[in-house]
């Protein structure tokens, strides 16, 4: 008998709190009775249309109401969509962080940031290790990832084992450690596994996806074939795999190597600090001495692969960087693809940097950390899950993920779509069945706000973006309600007022004559006055220009 | 003698006037002594950072100053980023229009629409015709793009002649009309080219782009294996040819064909019109009478193809369509690729469409407008100009043309990689220099306005979107300079201010503090007043929240 599981009858809850309709905001909590342990806890990068939004992280109302239930977070692996909500969600909900040691080492910079290190407990735990949680014993499965340490969890608890990949591929001759342990996986299968969450990014892609290790051999030949000149490499910062075989390459082609970006150089030396990263003596050396030797000698490995604007090679490429100036016998690979939504930022650095004389090499050094269609179907037909839950990626990456599940022989009824805040409930015995919603979504943080900038403000932020705002200030006469002062017209952002005086002026006729209205009426009401005064000016306004700036009316009195 | 050209001795300008920094902004002009022509005058899509914009127009400061040198008007093809800016280029520089057939049909409909249709000149040229304009002759040649009609330009002047390729592809079997006119390129080539001014958006694509005619056998093959159900394509409206294979599937898989979206319903009427598009009889029927027909009768052709949030198939993914409904059964195929920087609004209409259940056909059915890196060579074989000026594109893509040059032999004194604004000298005998520079720019249409939203108004808008706005209102008594009313604050888009009453009422005190220090120091100056209340409460809300809202302080006086 297939995936036949020791229930109790009692269910078992997962709630998803995240990361599912906006995308990296990673965070989902499993209940059963009196026990919650929650996976993962990410940030997300605003959207477009959050203007000065920092980030987004998870609300976790839900998790606040329930406390005392609360077990402990786990965590797959240290990418930002993974750990970066830590330091906020903690202050609100402190409970026990588990994950392996690269993970931890990463968090627990986070949480010194934040000055939080003190209050929070972290445990490191290794591959193949199981914890136990209340209700809960949680396995920690090794993976492969673009960043080292990468777990999948087997989650035990009464009600069935399920199996949750966090981000992986299928890695069999990875740059450090071991290839994913699908023995272990196929064994748990056997076991009869409940229910599969497993990673979507790639699912729209064929095949499999390529060994870190190949790109070793990429960098050997650029290196080979750019021996003139200094070599840039932009890459993700947490790829410390990555960075490890620039190392080794430039070793081997005898180039110190130079690290720099705040975030790079932070994991770098968590990554050197705790052995998974090895480097040859006297081939790291700092920036400053980078002067010291020929182009030819050197390769700097950079942020900004993503064309952030804030990013060393952002800053190198727009001549603002203190230390480094592109010339035009610089090499510079991207060892990334862009994120999307970041084509066109990743272009403007290309065309500044080509522009400056500098040879760039796109797409030709970077593999993907996520698998794609075939490891998929490995994974499914190891862990042979009585149900596919599709995680990680947009709709349309879960869906195809869901198609695949179809494909092997999965009906509609065993692949369960869920949305952020859905309440999961599933058992052996009755089933899966999306029975509750918990209250979720985004809290913005900006600056140090957090969640004090909501949808309202953001509004007001694309409204002023769009058109800019005219501000009407007057001042009336305690108890009279006369004129004293104005009606006077402010804006910013609208239009160059240099150009529309007679725009302007018009304005100001326009609100006299309101004002005339209001007066000849014997109407003293102030928001009655502010009404007429906003409407009567955005109407000439959108005649005039057909455009609707914010119109704020401020009264005074005296 | 390779490339002799019979010269005067005089120099030929090229000045460029748009289209290279700013991609879309089209427009090239060439001077010979009292003679100026003009090549294309294209609108371009604001970036980002241009909040509020609604397109961009070049700066034609450089025609107006020169405007009785002024001789017409050279447009290769009717796309937008060629054509879009002539109704407002035209109001400053009347001169006439030419161009072939459908490229002036698009022309006219835009000049009527902006009321300018009786005071412009139009002349309809064929391909192979050479019109005369001052000390220039223009030749136009055939070529194939994505849309119908396009034409190179071989520009011949006392010094020499100039081949300027407009957008091209080379296609041996186009949907209407004929190929490339490689015979003529070849001839024009053997007489002796100065120049060529050749496409580069596809420079970085290796091979040749496919016939657009491939596409008809991929529509034909995705409405037989999707007979169950409608069958909704997004494509680019002004694509003709495209349109014409889908007719011409639909009619041959008995659908009725339903055109969807402004733009689109205005070309195809245009083209219609003009017979570049033959529609079988009762092929086409209205968007009303759709519902008379069942899903899997009818295809609907429509807009949208790049995301854009007002399009057609947008408003039917976002269910805000007032007559299409997405549903289960639906068939959609993007017959498109999405432009850079497009990527993450198609990729959301794509995760919407299919959590409605539709199902979505991505990237399979399209073709490219432009030349690949084969089909430039060829170019440049038949041409053999003595100077390569890449231009249509991104540096990136016009250093990709450098480097096929620099592959077929050219030096790098041959290969001209020119700027907006700069002034290209080239003769035969003292050959080519960029000996001077033009005022250009973009224009920024917001709305009626043209020109008067400029940098300030910009910089304005980002400021006041990434935190926005924070008002001091202060009415003072005339003469004596005492604070009658406020400092009252008044703040929108900074922070949801029910939340944070404290830190309002903590900036009222810090205005108050400073201003009881203005008072005491005597200070009466408003610029002081102004500046000391805005320094103060920005310095405390920075410390407070890290965030540096717009702060503008207005003094009323009584």
């Amino acid at each position: 008998m297939k995936n036949q599981i020791n229930g109790s009858g009692s269910k078992l809850k997962i709630i998803a709190l995240g990361g599912l309709e906006q995308i990296g905001m990673n965070i989902t909590a499993f209940e059963y009775e009196d026990s919650i342990i929650i996976v993962d806890c990410g940030i997300a990068f605003p959207e477009d249309d959050m203007l000065g939004i920092d980030l987004c992280i998870p609300d976790v109302t839900y998790l606040k109401e329930n406390l005392d239930k609360v077990k402990g977070f786990l965590i797959t692996h240290g990418h930002e969509d993974h750990i970066g909500a830590l330091p906020y969600v903690l202050k609100e909900v402190n409970a026990p962080i588990y994950a392996t040691k690269l993970t931890i080492g990463l968090i627990d910079h986070k949480l010194e940031e934040h000055g939080l290190i003190k209050n929070v407990k972290r445990k490191v735990v290794h591959h193949s290790q199981s914890i136990n949680l209340g209700k809960f014993r949680i396995e920690f499965i090794k993976t492969n990832h673009s960043i080292a340490d990468a777990s999948a969890l087997a989650i035990y608890s009464p009600a069935g084992i399920v199996v949750h990949t966090g981000d992986f591929k299928v890695d069999y001759t990875p740059v450090f450690g071991d290839a994913i342990d699908l023995q272990r996986l196929g064994e748990i299968g056997k076991k009869g596994v409940l229910a599969l969450m497993c990673d979507s990014t790639n699912a729209e892609r064929e095949g499999f996806t390529k060994s870190e290790k190949t790109i070793g051999a990429v960098f050997d030949t650029l290196f080979e074939t750019h021996k003139k000149g200094r070599i840039i490499i932009a890459t993700f910062a947490s790829n410390v795999d990555r960075v490890q075989q620039i190392i080794n390459t430039a070793f081997k082609y005898d180039r110190k190597v130079i690290v720099e970006g705040r975030s790079m150089v932070n994991i770098i030396n968590t990554a050197q600090e705790l052995g998974y990263i090895k480097v040859p003596e006297n081939t790291l050396i700092d920036i400053d001495r980078m002067k010291d030797y020929p182009d030819e000698k050197v390769v700097l490995v950079t942020t900004g692969s993503q064309g952030e604007s804030m990013a060393a090679l952002s800053r190198m490429a727009m001549n603002m960087h203190k230390k480094v100036t592109i010339k035009p016998n610089d090499t510079i690979i991207f060892s990334s693809t862009p994120i999307p939504g970041n084509e066109k930022s990743v272009s403007r650095i290309i065309n500044e940097l080509e522009s400056k004389g500098a040879d760039v090499i796109f797409q030709e050094a970077h593999v993907s950390g996520h698998a794609c269609r075939e490891e998929i179907k490995l994974i499914y037909s190891l862990v042979k899950p009585r149900y596919s839950i599709p995680v990680h990626g947009e709709f349309r990456h879960r869906h195809a993920q869901a198609m695949i599940a179809k494909e092997l022989g999965y009906d509609n009824d065993h692949i369960l779509m869920i949305h952020t805040g859905d309440v999961l409930e599933i058992s052996e015995e009755e089933g899966a069945k999306v029975t509750g919603h918990v209250h979720t979504g985004s809290v913005f943080v900006d600056g140090l706000g957090v969640g004090d900038v909501g949808n309202v403000v953001l509004r007001d932020r694309q409204h002023l973006a769009e058109d800019g705002i005219v501000i009407i200030v007057l001042t009336l006469e305690k108890g009279t309600g006369q004129v004293l002062a104005g009606p006077d017209i402010i804006s910013r952002g609208f239009v160059y007022v240099r150009e529309s005086d007679a725009l302007l002026e018009d304005s100001t006729e326009v609100l006299e004559e309101a004002m005339d209205y209001l007066t000849e009426k014997g109407i003293s009401d102030w928001g009655k006055i502010k009404s007429t005064l906003k409407d009567s000016l955005s109407d000439y306004l959108w005649k005039k220009t057909k455009r609707r700036p914010m119109i704020l009316p401020i009264i005074m009195e005296v």
